[in-house]
């Protein structure tokens, strides 16, 4: 059966998503490959398999279009708030804290904004976001 | 440490994304909170944790606007070959097989995609892509 295993975005600048995606998440070079017209760099950290890989095209100068229809990575965390205040402190620049509950189901979040504008949901871990 | 968990996409008609999702993927709905405004749908396999969080807005008449930053989520699976001609005979319209390799690095993969217009790569399980 298929098994989700990583996703992809395009960046502008690759050093400064890696200094990014690093001091946000610990992820870390897992595999980078050189080809003539763009890098593919696949990023990972302990906590699982599934990877983020980046794209880099090496002639793209403009900013690149997200649209209105892709959402976010999601991660979970042991501890929101100590993650919340050490985004803040490392001016990482995340948004404020929120939560979002229904019936069962309840979300402790914030979000922060990548480098080229893409959204990453930081979860309190528990319940559905393990 | 941050654990990737999810990626969100917006989606505009459920049931022809839940329809897809399943036949291609196997993918079933793990949760469903249905707000006033829209709806969440966590997608997932027993392959990985990791799950596809699909948002319903109620009031989305238009399709989305996909950009050109955000690339594809990524599966693997056992046997490419077999993978393809099932999406062939169930009409879930992939492309071609491709190949891709530089020095170590080789992939084996087609692309295909969902009825909103992401594009999801399933790749020969192996190497980079376990």
């Amino acid at each position: 059966m298929a098994k989700a295993i990583h996703m992809m975005i395009r960046v502008l600048d690759e050093q400064r998503s890696l200094d990014f995606y690093r001091r946000a998440f610990g992820l870390q070079i897992a595999q980078r490959v050189d080809f003539d017209d763009f890098s593919l760099i696949y990023l990972s950290n302990p906590e699982t398999e599934f990877e983020l890989e980046l794209t880099v095209n090496k002639d793209q100068a403009e900013p690149y279009e997200l649209g209105n229809g892709y959402g976010h990575m999601a991660v979970s965390v042991d501890d929101l708030d100590a993650e919340h205040a050490r985004f803040t402190a490392e001016a990482l620049e995340p948004d404020p804290l929120k939560g979002l509950s229904h019936g069962e189901f309840s979300a402790r979040y914030f979000f922060v904004t990548d480098p080229d504008g893409y959204r990453i949901e930081v979860l309190q871990r528990g319940g559905r976001f393990l």
